[in-house]
């Protein structure tokens, strides 16, 4: 694997490195000889150089494709078409034509200079160069993965003026800086159809991502057909897995995409549903039931059984020969010491083995797993408990506890990827995960060789407070700043920019199929029932939910409890209180600023506080919107604050103590989460507080 | 035919007759014992009863079906689970069962005391009764398309109050006033794949509409896949037709959901694309290309050739085999008399058969057509031009240029429906389709016996200005008006609850899968590029698109002129427009209101008065908005002239001379269509004016 890595990197970097250096400038900064282009790519590419003019775009569009045949590429240039039709309206009736069909001139060409791979690998070459001059453009990539990654570049520049769509003349080398570059869906806690996986897998594509990591087992339920061992998905799936044909079309859909696909059967714990199914192979005696809480349980497979072993071999024989990639999830996460402490026969087995304790035997566990895995050709990857001594350098370690974890295996001479900072399920700002660095230098400290086997990252998309109606809204927008970080120079920082990109992106995803917009508007539609929905958004815009930490703190969560409640709905991140905070820093930096910008927090503040008294009879008659009633008081009270504040500010005149007393209990309150929702506008209005707080 | 109607009518109505008369009731007077409940249904039953209390959906919901087996009613209550699910957030785990397997006391308990027919038809039993207590729902019904339509009322009775999701304790009786409620789709002026078909035959099946009526061919395309004639699909489609695999999944899937489908291939006229692949066809020579172009085109069948016959016969076959349904449309229609008129050899045909006008050889075809119809087991269907003395009274007559040719046909004997009032392509409001009744008294004097003979209507959604990403905004909601005038008593008049009504459907149809409101959304956002869309939306909101006429006196289009402008996006009926409107007559009609109306209708006005400097900027940035421009300054002079209006009237001082005059010019140009729009608020805004211009 190292190997594999330092020549893909020697291969590819020679001839960028001195141009990255010299030429890589803030791509807010770049702009064509329009000045109304502003790039919208996500992520942004190595190296972009802006040119004179802009190609149109209209319905004499056509795509030509030279160079080394590969079938994913007409399918990927008729896929763009259909895109490039919703962006712009325009029927293009041409399909992609070969050398030989296609006019001599076409819009874009497309050449692609060598064969891609059988089974799409961590090496595999994903550069390409767009070039777009006033006549047409010009993509071209050594492998048809970097084809692909250019034709979403390409569809990210459609812009419009005030004569046509166009793509702006421009001249892109662009490579990722990390090969690894995955996303998680946990579909074991709340089952996730085939379709939602595959609207996740087009957004992924869109945004360059090329692993799509699919935890298929879990306590709360197995999710994929077993030929051989079928009661795993007839006892421990309750009707809801994936069949094998549905497996090779959603790998298929991926493949087409560039994106890998890697199958997680987590074990030896979170262990369940294997249980509920051959209870023989627990650490304890059954039955198991299907769990439907969350948490860390204590079935767990038996190590210490020979059984287990020819089992787990036949098991991953088949899952080997199902999912084409090279690398396998055992997980390996979160072992409860339960049932091992327990078993008089277990304790005896470390003995006998030498074994000092449950990590040891886990070990052991691991080392025998590790053989199976190669036996059926697979490399092992796992969470970073797998971490040990006794295995040997061709696994992955992903790391989800800290990057500490993941400096550890690098200088243990392991291969890592980083998990932890990329929780979705947390509900952290997309600006949180892009500040993230697989090879932070002030987290990490790494030879260049160590750096090496930092492979990248993946977000994670648990699946406790997920189904397949609000799973696209906790994933996205967010994850985009994930990739970013992943694929872009490590130069690419700028926070607002990101932003700015990543809600065009939004945007674009939804046109693309996603449903994370119109899933929102239901699930607040159905809070309402036949009133208007419309207020209802204006004040879930303003609200965020909790993360998995304090959800399950609020309450005893199970599978069965229905993803109904505001808190389900709002979204990871407010729009509305980013955009408050903007205005809001901007007038405290600036005492000479204009008066309008007082007016637009103005206006917002008593929106806001002003919609308490027309949303109570409509909370009111909806049961399932009771407990927002008191997060709307408390909203109308900051924005009482808030007002209050402004006027001590621009009064220039310090506010009286009781106010203050007053303010900080509010603050206090609304630090706390609400209905578990947290008040998104809450600590951008603190500012303006503290503001007025400071007068003298 | 008329045996089989009569039949059905007496089989069905006495036992209800008198209950009708004595119980049916304005459905906005009916509440249960909670006065929160109001009545959503669309279209309104037949008869409906209130209860005492209401029924709890929670998770322990779950469905019994007994009575006759018939595989759609299953799969019925299975996609009735997963909306309900959609409807309530909450995951029901149980499939439902038969009478085995099922729990004692099932939620809702279905029972189909009949079996269904091998291939549903025009007498088919759609009658159910809906029993709703406290305890439980009873759903019962003569066959499973009863069962079909009571579903859907099921789900529209589904509502949350403070306390639950419930269904209202209630007794219903509903079956259809007349058995023929249908769509037409074109597919061959713009291609319409599968998918957007299958979306709206789910929105068809929840407002209980029966007939899929499939317009396959016209001048601009040949849309089905021919085995015995390929040339059709493969020349003259341009590669967009439904191959025989598809048709059969999209005639299976509207029989599950209660649905006939028809195939129109209209002849003699709109027979360009028959003639792209078989000039020897033509009445003219060849060669022919596929229309771009929308009207009447002169390429016509050879009426007077033994080879069309035989081609028919064979192509017929062929279909006859692929559509199961017993009607077979043969168009028909705006045959155009050049080439028959300069041939010849048909003029001399003419002769020859004593056919004394064009009119006689149309009919002679007909006459030989229905021959070939007949040998193949299928009945004639045909617009209102086939009419004549000649053929049998097993044909149904489509009427399209008024409820006089409807009336005709039925004086002569014939079956008929009506489509005169429902083209959906000439944009009127819902109200005025509500308000078109096949069996209008005003229009249509017949005796009861006539009254028989007249099947019901059909919306025609024709394709010269729709494609996959419009054409559901222009179907529904609005084809519901005309599904519920279709289904419910012809008392159900009142507009203002039919509008109530459809709002709450028009949510319910975009959450159980229609994509009206998210393309709408998508299409604005294309024309704004990277600014928001909601200020275009604002806009937007106001205007509504030119009709059929309008649009192609504006311009010269062709089926290769993008559909992307704002025309194609904006909505048929303006709910903003709509909404003002009803404020402006409360305000009218009591001069003793409250002056909140004042000060709601002017706040409106000022915030569309206000919208033309930001919008400016936005608009001047895109060539698709450079046209809207000028709207948008007429909407602002619109609103000024409202608040100037809203002045007098409430000082009751008459306007100046001069406002009068400047008014009137005013509403002369917002009268006309702008950039192939109407601004839909003037017409309220000018009932001010009026009133103003009135005070003495």
């Amino acid at each position: 694997m190292i190997d594999v890595m330092t020549k893909m990197k020697i291969a590819s970097l020679p001839f960028l490195v001195s141009i990255v250096i010299i030429l890589i400038v803030n791509p807010t900064h770049m702009t064509t000889a329009k000045d109304k282009v502003s790039w919208h790519l996500m992520p942004m590419p190595m190296y972009l150089e802006a040119g004179q003019g802009k190609l149109c775009i209209d319905n004499s569009f056509c795509i030509r494709l030279t160079g080394h045949r590969d079938s994913r590429l007409p399918a990927a240039a008729s896929r763009m078409l259909q895109r490039l039709q919703r962006i712009t309206g325009i029927p293009f009736t041409a399909s992609p034509a070969g050398e030989t069909s296609a006019p001599k001139e076409a819009t874009l060409e497309i050449h692609c200079s060598g064969s891609g791979e059988p089974v799409q690998s961590i090496s595999a070459d994903e550069s390409y160069t767009l070039e777009i001059d006033t006549r047409r453009a010009r993509l071209a990539a050594p492998s048809p993965i970097g084809i692909l990654r250019g034709l979403e570049t390409f569809l990210q520049l459609v812009d419009l003026d005030d004569q046509s769509f166009f793509v702006p003349a421009v001249k892109i080398i662009d490579r990722p800086r990390f090969p690894w570059r995955g996303l998680l869906i946990d579909v074991s806690r709340h089952w996730e159809p085939g379709d939602v996986i595959k609207r996740n897998l087009d957004a992924m594509a869109a945004v360059k991502m090329n692993v799509f990591h699919w935890h298929l087992s879990d306590d709360q339920g197995f999710r994929v057909e077993s030929r051989r061992f079928p009661k795993l998905q007839k006892i421990a799936s309750e009707g809801k897995y994936y069949t094998q044909t549905e497996v090779r079309e959603i790998i298929d859909y991926a493949r087409d995409r560039g994106i890998r696909v890697i199958p997680e059967f987590d074990m030896p714990g979170h262990a369940t549903a294997w249980l509920v199914a051959y209870p023989e192979l627990a650490s304890a005696p059954g039955p198991y039931q299907i769990e439907r809480f969350w948490g860390v349980f204590e079935p767990c497979l038996d190590p210490a059984q020979n059984r287990l072993y020819s089992f787990l071999d036949s098991f991953i024989g088949e899952m080997a020969a199902l999912f084409p990639d090279a690398y396998f999830h055992i997980g390996g996460d979160e072992v409860h010491p339960k049932q091992w402490n327990s078993s008089a026969r277990i304790q005896s087995f470390k003995e006998r083995n030498g074994l000092k304790d449950n990590r040891d035997l886990q070990a052991y566990f691991n080392k025998r797993l590790q053989k199976i895995l190669e036996k059926h050709g697979k490399k092992m990857i796992g969470w970073d408990e797998i971490l040990h001594p006794d295995l040997p350098h061709s696994i992955v370690v992903q790391s989800w506890r800290g990057q500490k974890y993941l400096a550890e295996s690098a200088h243990r001479g392991y291969l890592g990827i980083l998990s932890y900072g990329y929780y979705l399920d947390h509900m952290q700002p997309a600006s949180f995960h892009f500040k993230m660095d697989p090879l932070d230098p002030e987290n990490v400290e790494l030879t260049q060789d160590e750096k090496k086997l930092i492979l990248g990252g993946e977000a994670c998309m648990w699946g406790e407070f997920v189904n397949p109606e609000n799973i696209e809204s906790r994933i996205w927008p967010r994850t985009a700043a994930i990739a970013e970080r992943l694929w872009s120079p490590v130069d690419v920082q700028d926070i607002p920019d990101m932003y700015r990109r990543l809600e065009y992106l939004n945007d674009r995803l939804e046109l693309f199929g996603l449903m994370h917009a119109s899933h929102y508007r239901a699930m607040l539609q159905r809070m309402v029932g036949d009133e208007k929905a419309d207020m209802l958004k204006t004040i879930a815009d303003l609200l965020q939910p909790s993360g998995l930490g304090g959800r399950v703190r609020a309450r005893k969560y199970s599978s069965l409890v229905p993803l109904n409640r505001m808190v389900d709905a709002v979204l990871p991140e407010s729009k509305a209180a980013r955009y408050l905070g903007n205005l809001i820093d901007k007038l405290l930096a600036d005492p000479q600023r204009s008066p309008d910008l007082d007016q637009k927090i103005r206006e917002s503040l008593v929106r806001w506080r002003d919609i308490k008294d027309p949303a109570k009879p409509v909370l009111e008659q909806s049961f399932l919107l009771a407990e927002v009633e008191p997060v709307v008081d408390t909203v109308s009270q900051l924005c009482t604050a808030g007002l209050k504040a402004l006027e001590y500010i621009e009064s220039n005149e310090p506010p009286p103590k009781a106010w203050q007393l007053e303010t900080s209990l509010l603050f206090q309150k609304a630090e706390k989460p609400q209905a578990e929702m947290f008040i998104a506008i809450a600590p951008q209005i603190k500012k303006l507080v503290d503001a007025a707080d400071a007068i003298r």
